[in-house]
């Protein structure tokens, strides 16, 4: 690593433009680089050790529900694309297509999955024949292409990695039971390890899935007052399996068509996750989520190797993802600027003054805050409440956010000037009907984000047309 | 899933013939099943939990080494992949192209990744500038496309899924010492965890890798009498850094290009597993590798919930995968076909009489032995053991095989004579010349495996032509 990497003199400031502090810091603290091809991104080892974290998790709350891994086909054969009428239409402009390969043209073109419900499905109808082998619960990690130029790191890319469940039940009920069961995981996902508070709900039929009954989301609200969708989960009804045939016999042998759901969180959710904390010295990771939750700076000239071990030691027996920053040719500042960037939660600096006193300065990456703790029998857990209490204030200070970002109204006049200057959520009425959507859309460009599942029907007027409504929904300009 | 699946009497006999056999076990063992595209595959989730032991495995090896994991894009544009010559010459036959995106022509058509060199050294070129940049070694587990329309399950798929590891470094010595490394957990992974003897050694200059200057691999021998390339690693020299200007200013100020290495182990490593164990019954899991490595059938109407209970405690805390089969419409004699199909290394049954005399009968999958073993203090230990006794014999075993099935000779007679009949490697002095290399194989259809790298140099004849020769090679017809 040479020392100009890290200079962060030139980072732009977060306090200045969020956009372009987003750009240089995802760059710069080595999360992700643009790619050759127009669109395209490397995650480079840093932001990949992010996405291992969250698969880490996810895959323990899956595996313990029932749901299997498995790998399917990348290429899908155009024919199987088009079964589903909805979903094609949804998809078919963002399309890659293979026409070629072993250096002949093909006879049907394949296109690169942009998401697997056909080729799944597919293989669905042929394994399902009995309400024994239900449910069949599968999940995928992998990639998927859906057509884009204009990359924006993370949060816009024409390849993303992912994880798409997908199963199918004997009865809707169940089918619905699991996508309120995605719902929650990525809920709390997001609020558990990426410090995100989310708001979970219901989408509008114009913003639902292609192909889906309804569709469940969590959205996040990023700090420049736009909704981040993070995560969704589709009832797809029995609009896949009848058009890929997939049924089985019931307990009294009737022929049924199954109930199915999807559901997929990309690497979009870790441009939320750099989004939301930061600070114009750079990154700040949740502890609960960071790869490394505690660098190790030894100060020049100082003996401490034996007591750095020491510490490693007790913090590997407590769980803690520690480092030790060991570089002879990068000064101390130096040092403190790069881990700063990449947002690792606390900092140990030991010299010879902590050697003396057996002690360690230990320095919090959210408020700067210098502490000298003993190296006792209470070291350990004192860590422990220390990265506690920064994962506590991340979520605490982006649920402040959220709430103050969040504007209960009943005027389409405050709608309109609302979206013009701070953002954020509105919750208002609105009738449901999708021509007061578009245009509501194309007057202030906010849409209907979420209506949350908790909420009773109620009498209202929608927001914009003024006629009857019955629940209350969040908007919000979106990313 | 329903009763058919459980039937095993249809199973193919591997004594028989063991290409039909593994064809039909691969896809009643549900562990893949052919995907809709030729020459395309479903991983099932029975197949996806042994890639995932061997990432488990793996990244901690790695890891462990320093490689960090990272991913880079699917689509390389076609103008990358002419970089280095010898490289999109050996791999333009197999691309697949992408022609259309968003709906339009492409400017540049963008080819699937075959193998990931191209994309990743034209980051590396960016990346690095010094030598405190080195070495830079990168890992990627994803799925690459290499055009093959004649499907043989995980052993010859148009996309597989695998590792690849991707290293830059200051000094050509450091490079082959990667290149070492990564042969050499090539080969820990096959020797301990898939209980498979393998030959490690260097590729001949016509089998090497496309742009490498030197190929190393691991060999293993079906019970056909053909080798298996199971793993290769690859000196790359400088030929891509060239190419691709990857280079770095040393420590004296000179500017210089970085040596190389790239390494990779595919899915097709699990074909290998599955041809290599195996007999009439079905599949034979190596207990280190295997998702369940014991399988518990509560015998019907005993009252075993309770000791099924602790037993399932005492494996856990020792480590043990276990489940359990409490399928009511399933006979036991069903249940036993089952689980000796999918090859779980031991089956527990727990009915009225071990109820009573406190204790488990145990069947070993691969010796069908049964004991009675005593739910005492001993019980963990004795689990343990039998399955490291089931993880050696299964070593032995395919030890045995390929040292019976190597010959050592040096007339061509016998060498078509061999090829003709039992097959298995072949050792025999070569001239290392690739006309007499071709002309060995169109005879015999066998092909140089590998030249050990233990060997030295020493004098005597090719086994074909006669003309001086330095080194024994290992011959074999290949998969």
């Amino acid at each position: 690593m040479t020392e100009a990497k890290f200079e962060k003199k030139d980072l732009k400031k977060r306090s200045n433009n969020l956009s372009d502090w987003y750009t240089d810091v995802v760059q710069k603290a080595e999360l992700a680089d643009y790619g050759p091809a127009k669109g395209s991104m490397v995650i480079r080892p840093y932001g990949f050790a992010l996405w291992e974290r969250v698969q880490e998790i996810f895959n323990t709350w899956i595996k313990a529900y029932g749901v299997e891994n498995a790998y399917f086909p990348l290429l899908i054969p155009m024919s199987l694309m088009e079964k589903e009428k909805s979903h094609v239409k949804g998809f078919s402009p963002e399309l890659a297509v293979v026409t070629h390969g072993g250096g002949k043209k093909l006879a049907e073109p394949l296109a690169v999955r942009p998401t697997s419900e056909t080729i799944m499905y597919h293989m669905y109808a042929k394994w399902i024949k009995s309400h024994r082998d239900l449910p069949l619960m599968i999940n995928q990690w992998n990639n998927v292409v859906r057509w884009e130029l204009r990359t924006y790191l993370f949060l816009r890319t024409a390849e993303f990695l992912w994880q798409e469940g997908h199963t199918a039940h004997a009865t809707e009920a169940e089918a619905i039971k699991m996508q309120e069961q995605a719902l929650g995981w990525y809920k709390n996902l997001y609020e558990e390890y990426f410090a995100m508070p989310v708001i979970a709900g219901v989408k509008s039929e114009k913003e639902k899935f292609a192909g889906a009954k309804s569709t469940y989301g969590v959205e996040a609200l990023m700090p420049d007052g736009k909704a981040l969708q993070a995560g969704t989960s589709h009832n797809l009804g029995q609009n896949f399996s009848k058009a890929f045939e997939i049924s089985f016999q019931d307990a009294e042998g009737k022929s049924q068509h199954v109930w199915q759901t999807s559901w997929g969180l990309s690497t979009r959710s870790l441009g939320g996750l750099f989004l939301t904390h930061g600070d114009d010295q750079g990154l700040l990771m949740p502890p609960k989520l960071a790869p490394t939750q505690v660098v190790i700076l030894p100060i020049n000239n100082s003996q401490s190797e034996k007591m750095i071990e020491n510490i490693l030691e007790r913090l590997v027996n407590i769980n803690v993802r520690a480092s030790v920053d060991n570089r002879e040719e990068l000064s101390l500042g130096r040092k403190i600027n790069h881990w700063e960037l990449k947002g690792v939660p606390l900092r140990f600096e030991i010299g010879d003054k902590e050697l003396t006193s057996n002690s360690v300065t230990v320095i919090r990456r959210d408020t700067f805050e210098k502490l000298s703790l003993k190296l006792d029998q209470e070291f350990g857990d004192n860590i422990l409440k220390l990265l506690s209490d920064i994962q506590n204030h991340l979520h605490t200070t982006a649920k402040k956010f959220l709430e103050d970002n969040t504007h209960e109204i009943d005027s389409y006049v405050q709608f309109k000037e609302i979206m013009n200057t701070k953002r954020g959520f509105i919750k208002a009425y609105w009738c449901e009907d999708s021509e007061c959507e578009a245009k509501i859309k194309e007057e202030t460009k906010a849409t209907t984000r979420v209506r949350t599942l908790d909420q009773k029907e109620s009498g209202g007027k929608c927001v914009q047309c003024g006629k009857p409504a019955k629940f209350i929904w969040h908007f919000a300009q979106a990313y």
